[in-house]
């Protein structure tokens, strides 16, 4: 494979690993799983899953959904908020597939039912302490609401939720507490409203082992994984999937930094702090590794410290600069895959193919 | 206009009063303008320029310039140290159109030489503080040695900088102060090698008075601005010519927050600290205005406190928030508006037509 500018390297025997690993999680639980596509928005990616047996999955957009329809998935949860302005597009795609979505207010259960004609399924979303989005799960006036509101043509199928607050944990414990809380809360509701329960971001179903009190199993971001993933404890460093290949374009010894061709719109500016070695925070924006044959090492070399639109800073000892030189090729493993995969135009793996994936219109 | 997903909008006219500004600055300062157009990938907005007589671009990447040569600009200045990987590309491209480079070390200014047989120009990048690549302005022996490296298939044309750490201003007189520093470096060096200087940040630029040490001015950002640039105070709210519409899919007025179709995936992460009314440190990803017929309103009604992947989440007043329902759609300044541009497929006239720019492959 001859790479000459950013490029994100899949390593497929991973990802397929890391997809192993939670279906089993999930049979364990007797939940399905319904992964989340927003972390790789690729048909090929998508049939890893299919090639495991998996027939259900999850976006994020409606656009997302008319791709992976286009591709063959004929059951599809969109767990964004009932986007109303889209009601034509949603109604022509409930007319071809098992087509699920989100509902937090009657406004939007009243919207969906007047303007969506092809039956659809409908979640009530639980905000289960992220407050990002749902509904108060005390509210049980609303919730009662919703659930009643069910129709033909609109079917209430349970809750959702998305503990999106496990990603400011970085031990198992506080992962634990907030899914405790989230079990307690949503099998109330269920035992009181009936519907099945849609669970699971990547820390928790990576961490918490029995999950068990749920029907379906939401992660995404775990087929790639990422360094945000490995800092809350989700994963090895050996099991994140994917790595940026970058070529280094400056050295400054001086002030032990290399430059690479490889910045944020390559990255994202997605960050996570970090102590360094006298214990201070500094901003982590990835982590370089040595690219080899068909893969990367894992063995951490720098911190990349700044990104700019193009360039990434890497900080690195005077043994590891030494070793560097301009024209090379270095990999950095990325804080947040989904952000990261989303600005690339197409993959490679590390066996050599291209991947292609969803394109922005 | 019909919005139903978020899209950037971009005020053509408050754009091209942005570039006439700019164009007249350089006059004064008897400097030629070689916008950076990694603002706008766009050959439209790029004619805009053509229009007023603009006839040199600078780019930031190898396919940026592969893009722009296409919509025929035929004298591109890559301001990125040379990527020696690319150099058939380069070479390529440098039979068809004027082409310079950035080099900053012997290295690959020996590369260029051995490697790229159709003539080009090098530009010495030199560091004036923001330490993130160039020469050390008083390493005059590396900077003699790359003076003399010129030949006829690589011709020195003079000192390039990037003054990046005016964007962590937040006032004039820091601004000029790095500034001036700048004049006295590159200046010397100018007596004492020859060349041209090729200066001119968007903070700089706008801010600055007096420009005509530079021969050259390469401002990027100020075509459109945006809410860090109003910030750092190079543009008023009125001058930002670009604004997500985003469409609302839900209200939590018990905690003052709407959330908006419009995350991470189309604002970008980067993000500027600002002072609450409390005087506390917040978060802001973005401004909400109120979209009108044809473009938007300069008021800010809130702020993007958090992003996630198609999340956007704003605080509002009571007051507000009372006006806003599901269903509607509201903009967004944003944080960044080269990041922002970059997530686009494509852009918006506010007059309702559709600009096209540079896809990812």
């Amino acid at each position: 494979m001859e790479i000459k500018t950013p490029t994100l390297l899949i390593d497929k025997e991973k990802a397929i690993s890391n997809i192993q690993r939670m279906l089993e999680k999930a049979n364990k639980a007797n939940a399905s799983l319904r992964p989340h596509f927003k972390t790789h928005f690729s048909a090929e990616v998508g049939s890893w899953f299919k090639e495991k047996g998996v027939t259900q999955c999850t976006v994020s957009s409606v656009s997302m959904a008319q791709y992976f329809a286009d591709h063959d998935w004929v059951d599809i949860t969109i767990a964004f908020p009932y986007n109303l302005l889209e009601h034509e597009e949603i109604n022509q795609l409930a007319k071809k597939i098992n087509l699920n979505l989100l509902i937090e207010s009657t406004e939007s259960l009243d919207h969906l039912k007047k303007h969506v004609k092809n039956a659809v399924g409908y979640f009530i979303k639980v905000d289960v302490g992220t407050h990002r989005t749902g509904v108060d799960p005390r509210n049980e006036e609303l919730i009662g609401q919703l659930v009643n509101g069910s129709s033909d043509g609109a079917q209430f199928r349970g809750f959702i939720s998305h503990a999106g607050h496990t990603y400011g944990c970085r031990d198992l414990e506080s992962i634990k507490w907030i899914f405790d809380g989230s079990v307690k809360v949503l099998s109330e509701l269920k035992n009181k409203f009936g519907g099945i329960i849609s669970y699971g971001d990547t820390p928790t179903s990576s961490l918490v082992d029995d999950l068990s009190f749920c029907d379906e199993m939401r992660p995404g971001n775990f087929v790639f994984y990422d360094w945000m993933q490995h800092q809350i404890g989700s994963c090895s460093i050996d099991q994140i999937a994917v790595c940026m290949a970058c070529p280094v374009v400056a050295i400054h010894k001086e002030r032990n930094e290399v430059v690479v061709y490889g910045g944020a719109v390559h990255l994202s500016k997605d960050m996570v702090y970090e102590k360094d070695i006298q214990g201070k925070d500094r901003k982590c924006f990835g982590k370089m590794v040595a690219l080899a044959e068909n893969g990367w090492s894992t063995e951490v070399l720098g911190n990349v410290e700044r990104l700019s639109q193009e360039h990434g800073i890497i900080k690195l000892s005077d043994e590891q600069i030494a070793r560097v030189k301009v024209g090379d090729i270095i990999g950095i493993l990325p804080v947040h895959s989904c952000l990261t995969a989303d600005l690339q135009g197409h993959y490679l793996a590390t066996t050599g193919e291209v991947i292609e994936k969803m394109k922005k219109k």
